[in-house]
């Protein structure tokens, strides 16, 4: 997986921006513009990696003759004191550079190790995991890319390319069926359609609509597993709801095909990594 | 305090680009042009609100007509079950804007009520709780104003204004001193510097130097006590590195003037608020 | 469907700048700032209309007070001589955005003019008329938009939106088979796989990895009734490739599911329509 | 002719995001980040090359080591089968740019073949082919461009580089002889001052008020042919209006200096070209 | 004239984000959001007007419900004392928006009123005064506009709307004469050609040439007075090159039909206004 | 100091766009491909440089091959006939270059020359030179970046570094002591507190007050000596309005330490240097 780097770059270049504004006035002062540095970016912690890529960028970016060495790669674990990456070039560029990038590392580790945790959870059962819409305004496309460098995969990108009825479209047509039927008329072929149900009723019209995926929105472990029987692989399930680290290995026992958090994206912690001056 | 409405624009802009792209599947083809509801913005937690004004922007955005009434401000605490503010429109821009208006009230309350939980436990005390430069790319202007909001105060914005001395900047001058005294000449009259110290030796030197604030870098209680009871006033003292919500009560007793968290910002876990369609 | 205004608005913006540049040397200097004038949109042709609220949309950003009645809409018919809309006001901005206006309804009526007709050469069949990915850069979406207007539906929007293998991930892979299990195992439970096939042998593959689609390239109406046979169902068929209005009719009776066609984008007649100043 | 590299590098930036959104779902999860391609680009009809930098740049934009070679240069003759081009380098990058790169290609391609055809239908006489401002939104200075490699000259670029006096700007001066007297006594000393007239008498008001250029609009060859003669080289002609090839060597064998065809750009064919992937 | 108002807008955005960055700590923190002020534009010396529109428009854009009353407009004359216009609304947005406001509106100002000197010390001649080329990044449009509201004309607006040969490229060409027409087959019908011309010699060889304007480069007067003797009319004569308030008039005295002034542009002086608060 | 490049990339794109715009008709016409010239900057009077970076910028934006030496760096002396750097590269990008690039280095060399003179009149006291927030839109980095180079020194970058109290704050809390206090509380801890001031009383409030800074607004040098005196160094004293060339030397004698002036950056006079094609 590929961010554009055009893309990434204005991301990059907007962090700059708010974190230097016009001049670094510590740095551009004190620095002289020959001195020279190596750094290191060193794991604090246990998890798995993700952003570095963009992390190396945003040196590249001041300063397009840094030297950088990059010895662990997104979806690779990390554990305490692990050497990720090694940088050399200008000290002002690495003084400048440096909150930027451990910004974006933290933030996309924090979340590629999160979902990691929750994939290792659900290992041995059927469920994937993913993400949801929740995420943080410009940061999307990052904190996706991030979910799967964990090991997650990733759901609707955007309202454009999945279709989700919820009680609302429901209730504008009277019922799952004639919403289902309305829906798939004026739909391109490549869509496909998910439906949220809160009970067994629901379910059942659900599938005799043909939804394509059915949301089994905050059941108990009890009626999801219910609603894998009922099921039976005529449908896609998603799990979604209240899921937590304590609650996913049962969620995932239950049977049901995907594992959606919100909390993926919402409310991460940011994985601590320091860039240590070596030289 | 206010943000420029056209900086907070942008934000929304490119959260509802990456949110519909170019159409909404499922309500863009189900959902009549002038069927109306009422939705409800309600707590489902107990906090400090922040972003109510960004979230009814993304509305107004959509749509410039729809009706919006606020019943709680930014900074104003709510509890589970508060109806924080009511929208009336054409269900069509209510649907759309769900979830990147509440994607941004939930990130900012967040933020909003873990700075507020800092501050209470610095009550009585000289010390007051800031942000750091470790924010989310994007995002500084949201989660500063957060950060003010839930009752803290805000670090630098950004390099350009207030001067920061680190291990890099000092050895480069070969001492606090004689760094200070090197910077003190070049900055504006405006800016203040700040020196980075990890012992009582440092701390002399940096008052020594005439620092206008200095960190004291992942002291322990005791240490920072004896620092307090050392620069007796001669400086400002900001305690920084592993303060959490467990030991900031007992940080702040030791008499320092400032508190800053990068947790703050860089982990922040979202406040818990749905917008409930009503009619 | 709805476009996001201020999506919208950053197309007429660019080309509003691209036309204006500085001043219009003309009308700046001839014309009062107190001339008010009335004018029409009229039609020269038959077709179907698209972009009326963009046209609009144009001299609202160009003058906010600006009189707009619209007597046609989006999706509607329209034959030589009908009045499609009246606008009033300043005539300095009603000459100003005259070209822009009508350079952008031209084109995307000249889009839902052209979809139009293919769509009623399919009546009677189970075909869907759908656009594909040769749109023009920057344009997409209001493309996309017009192919809707015109009766047609959207293909995917993008390459995140909807999988589509053809030669060369089939030969990374060995194999229509063992490409569609590889990538089932990797993409997001909301996408579907297309599978592009040049023959029976190929199409059969297809249907037994279970592809959702099967794009049938290039073939002549014969082979395609005997796809549409083989498949009987178990697939989406879409017909591609050397596709015009002299041969869809035929296309669409041999049963396929879609056919889409790259010249309703990318080789665009545009629809004649004026604007009368009566007044 | 060289258009500015920043400035091509927004169009295509905005049309690579239009087309692969976050990720390409198929060739990221399907191509190997090692697995290198070659590919040509191969005329599939007659006509006359435009964009061959601006398709190369898409490729280099997306990896800037992947390998180029261009045979065939913008403005050239092109003929059924004729190798164009070759690119080599990661297969990834091939596959995510080759849409947006032909579709860029093949509609200035178009342009050009169809402004090469006007210009060689008016080989031997005194006419020059131009386009017109109907051009589509965003695409001005590639449109524009594109003509010029085919042969034809620029129109006004904008509505700042040329003055063009319509009914409109006529009538609010009672008259195209005061009119042009006051536009003149406004405008810079660059701008010259065209003049769009009906029939032979205003014409004669046209030449008398000093017109730099007169449009003859919608007449047939006879009334343009008298128009020549009585003008007799006092001011530039330009025909406009229902000119198309079936009657252009006509319209130029008039004797008009120009002839303006807005189908040019609001009306384009793509031209077919296609990237072959070779090995 | 009139500036595009998001052209307009865009600027003023960029100036309000250099000046407000994250939030004013001044008033943010100390003015109440009821409170209520007037305040006028007061001039605080004599000239002309311009940008008043741009200068409301700040505040407008900082708070959509500002009064304003506007005394004096653009390309009037202003004495010293003179109330040019009236705010009333939040204290807080007139606070914020007063710099930026002021700056813009003395920056326009200084141009309009120096542009104006000049085309008093010509007046009684034949001579118009136009600006060059020589604007500063960002602020042609502007600065070009209040060129004109001080009552001088424009000179081009970029390298694409007229063609100026300087040396280099006469020199390419091998003369005046084979370089004027070489040019002359390629650009548009709507493309005036100008030539610069350092003595009689080259005059005469632009003449014959059939230049439209010719640049006299760096004469004196006497020079310039037998240039014009020699053109007789036959093109358009500019005089440029060290050209101040004290010779202007004696260069308009020799019958030159342009002069222009860079520094009108390049080295503006701001006409001095500032915004009292009244109430 | 170092200005970010993508930021002064983004200042010169928009100086080439205006000055472009689609094409050089001159130049793209007449000067070939292959044409190589050498050009040289030339100093045309004395001062001070700033701005040779972004100049030569300009070119390698325009081609990157294109060679360039620099013999005097920012913050250098010129004098007239000093060359300042060389250039060497396809003549077309010269040309196309040349006005963008001179009209940035003019100004910022302008502005440098200035502060440098104030600098240089102030030498032997304690007064510092400083600029204002009296900038022109979009090019407040560099002018601020250009003061540093004469020697000058930055005022606030904008009103989120520093507090400023004029009569207005003052005037809503009921006096400069509790508006102060009122202000004390609120800002962070790095942000500085600067009151204005127009007489003694005023002065003693705001040193009871415990300002930082104190503006002694409009003072006559008598008054501010008298300041000096008062203050005995308990804060820092700035000079303000009305301060020229010919009286900023006696005003640095009164002993405040810091004199600020908004005509170096409001008023600026372009430095005279020209691009002599030398071979």
């Amino acid at each position: 997986m590929l961010l554009p780097q055009f893309y990434v770059d204005d991301i990059i270049k907007t962090a700059l921006s708010e974190d230097i504004n016009y001049i670094d006035v510590t740095t551009d002062y004190l620095i002289d513009d020959d001195a020279v540095s190596e750094a290191s970016f060193i794991a604090k912690a246990e998890g798995v990696l993700a952003g570095i890529d963009v992390a190396m960028r945003v040196f590249e970016l001041l300063c397009p003759s840094i030297e950088r060495e990059v010895f662990i790669r997104d979806g690779e674990p990390v554990k305490k004191g692990d050497v990720i990456a090694k940088i050399k070039g200008p000290t002002k560029f690495i003084l400048k550079g440096e909150r930027t990038s451990l910004n974006l590392l933290q933030h996309m580790s924090g979340i590629a190790t999160a979902a990691n945790k929750c994939v290792k959870l659900c290992e041995g059962t059927n469920a994937a995991v993913t993400d949801t819409r929740k995420t943080l305004p410009g940061l999307r496309a990052l904190q996706k890319y991030a979910v799967v460098a964990g090991g997650g995969k990733n759901h609707r990108y955007n309202l454009s390319d999945g279709a989700m009825l919820k009680d609302n479209h429901i209730d504008a047509y009277g019922g799952i069926i004639p919403a289902v039927k309305a829906l798939r008329a004026k739909i391109g072929h490549m869509v496909k359609i998910e439906v949220e149900v809160r009970n067994k009723e629901e379910l059942m019209q659900a599938l005799e609509a043909g939804a394509d995926v059915i949301m089994l929105d905050n059941m108990n472990c009890a009626e999801m597993a219910e609603c894998v029987k009922i099921t039976d692989g005529r449908a896609k399930l998603e799990a979604s709801g209240n899921i937590t680290l304590d609650n996913i290995a049962d969620v995932a026992k239950t049977g049901v095909d995907i594992i959606s958090l919100g909390a993926l994206t919402h409310s991460v912690k940011a994985f601590d990594i320091s860039l240590r001056i070596t030289g």
